[in-house]
């Protein structure tokens, strides 16, 4: 018999990866959750859409192709990250289905979370908090998800939260409970 | 006084940067170099700077600009893997002495292991493995590092080799032999 070498599941990679519309609390939620993980003591990587469009994904657009483009390198990143036993938190609109499964296929079995942040188009337009829907809706922004470009609801995640009526802090505990239940957190 | 959390060095994050001319032997000395570690049971991520251009910096061309984005970019994904422990060889021409540097400064003191593969361009135009040279001589690549577009040798690398009179197996040898000497490999 084999001794195990594996170090203990809470030291191992996982991934909690948010997806939902422009102004849904993503990476609020995001931030919240990482607090709770530093406390835990688990280092964290935060690879947040508008971020990475800043360096990783630097002069794609926001076509079909150069989409799946940014997901796909948002994944890669992730996936090798936690094959190295890391934590990482994704935070993107990601508004099409085959690429998020893409992504998931890149994980090892029950190490990617998939959060919906389930916010209704009507909340997440009239936050607004970075003018976009405004945009949007002049005709400023054409390929602009939920107005003028799809998103694809998630069929299974992990985990749906809604931001009209829980606090950061509480969906940040919620997804750090499913965490773990999977074992990626020291209880 | 706090109990030491860290794990041991050898579980802990570096990073092998190998920097030389197109056809200098950066990848097959990766290979050779990755097949060590993965014996004394380090798992290792390759970022080859071909391979990488056809994922993380696909639509990036070879101005100064793009490449200095795509060193950048290969840097920030292997100085997140190292932050999380893993450790990562990358293999990228990396011209630019400032980008390395760069590179250089995302990651803990000791942790970066620059590796000058010093293969006189002669030598690499004469193999010329992906016929570029005889391309870059005819005009077709207006900047080809060697030919067209500059080489800044490394000033100050923590190895430099040679696979003139050296195979890859050899030159890999050493620069396990360093990381050993930084701890980064158990004994």
């Amino acid at each position: 018999m084999l001794a195990d070498m594996s170090p203990p599941r809470h030291k191992q990679g996982f991934c909690v990866w948010f997806t939902g519309l422009s102004g849904a609390g993503k990476s609020v939620t995001a931030e919240a959750l990482i607090a709770l993980l530093l406390e835990r003591g688990r280092q964290v990587t935060l690879l947040d859409g508008d971020v990475v469009r800043t360096h990783l994904s630097k002069g794609l657009g926001f076509s079909r192709a150069d989409r799946d483009t940014n997901i796909h390198r948002i994944g890669f990143v992730a996936s090798e990250i936690v094959r190295h036993g890391g934590a990482v938190v994704c935070a993107a609109v990601s508004p099409y289905r085959a690429a998020r499964d893409h992504c998931r296929s890149l994980f090892g079995e029950g190490r990617f979370l998939e959060v919906f942040v389930d916010t209704p188009l009507e909340v997440c337009e009239q936050r607004d908090t970075k003018g976009l829907y405004a945009k949007a809706r002049r005709g400023e922004l054409p390929e602009f998800t939920g107005v003028s470009d799809p998103y694809e609801r998630p069929v299974a995640p992990e985990l749906t939260i809604t931001t009209t009526d829980a606090a950061p802090e509480e969906n940040a505990r919620r997804i750090l409970a499913l965490a773990g239940e999977r074992g990626f957190v020291a209880a």
